[in-house]
């Protein structure tokens, strides 16, 4: 994956500014067994709320399965199927909204599953893949497609592969694919003390 | 902080396999303005659904405000308060429930929110630093202390700091501190191409 530089006020390390979401997949490079078994350990050591690992993960792997690769490709608006169609590897991550422990509503659900998908995207990068979390998916049609229980929530599609060679890269995602990245500025979601306090940035 | 060895069938990056969330800190221990940025800076960096960015956090510098860091510490249930007191920086993570872009809801606040968290905690790691994060704390009580508003969710409330030298742990922490991590067997977390479908883990 090439790298694209970001401004930072100090460094930040080199796995998570290095972390990018592309849309241009080598469609002929596929991802061994134990790239996607690396990619869900990282998941499985995240934190959670009580421990509770709200979080499940279901792998389409088109190598191993493909029917189950082709359901999971029609589930996304077409906007994101004209790209994802190059990846090989496909991921559905669902939140539980249940505390296994107790059965007691987990307000942490969403949040400690978006923490385990952050942990595989990161360790895709360290494997030089690249990831793309989607929201645009028909979250009911993979509850039926894939029989998701109704306790849980699929909060994101995502795209697992390698990058496309620069030079193969088509025009038509060429200028998406080089943007630089931007966010907001510190400031406007980062506070000092209380709400809408400006950070302290200086020592 | 020391290293808790972690069983993975496959090899993950260091960074990921070596951060976990420990009690004991080391009050006397203060993190240079740099390394709050730092922090911050890798939350900053985490993707969101549509670029939104829906995370915002609130610092507590004891070394800045103590006024602000002690409401802080109140909002905490008893049982974290007896640890996390010895902590100089504590965080409140909150999301937005609104997309800033258009109004509408943002079905992905805390799940991206969640991944800005863990960005941090990661970070925290790479500067030798120690990030607990925690559910248990009056989310009431913090949106009146720091006037959040009603559209965003208190997550979690974090301490970080240096972990106190292992010969100076008190006793009644030491054990927890020192139990080994523990994680759901993978089949438990992720799935092959359907709900409850066991992974594939070898080629």
């Amino acid at each position: 994956m090439f790298n694209k530089d970001i401004e930072t006020k100090v460094p930040i390390h080199e796995l998570i500014a290095a972390r990018w979401s592309g849309r241009a997949y080598d469609s002929e490079k596929t991802l061994s067994r134990g790239q996607i078994i690396s990619l869900v350990e990282a998941a499985r050591w995240a934190p959670s709320c009580f421990g509770d690992q709200p979080w499940r993960f279901i792998i389409f792997d088109k190598a191993t399965n493909q029917s189950a690769w082709d359901k999971a490709l029609a589930c996304l608006v077409e906007g994101n199927k004209s790209w994802a169609k190059d990846a090989p590897v496909l991921l559905l991550a669902c939140a539980d909204s249940v505390l296994s422990q107790n059965g007691n509503p987990n307000r942490w659900g969403q949040y400690d599953t978006g923490a385990a998908s952050l942990n595989l995207c990161l360790q895709a990068t360290a494997l030089g893949l690249m990831v793309h979390q989607m929201g645009g998916f028909d979250a009911d049609k993979t509850k039926t497609e894939f029989s998701i229980p109704d306790q849980f929530t699929p909060m994101a599609m995502m795209t697992v592969g390698y990058q496309l060679a620069e030079t193969a890269i088509p025009d038509d995602i060429k200028e998406r694919e080089y943007n630089p990245r931007a966010r907001n500025t510190l400031d406007e979601n980062f506070f000092e003390g209380n709400w809408n306090m400006p950070l302290i940035t200086e020592a």
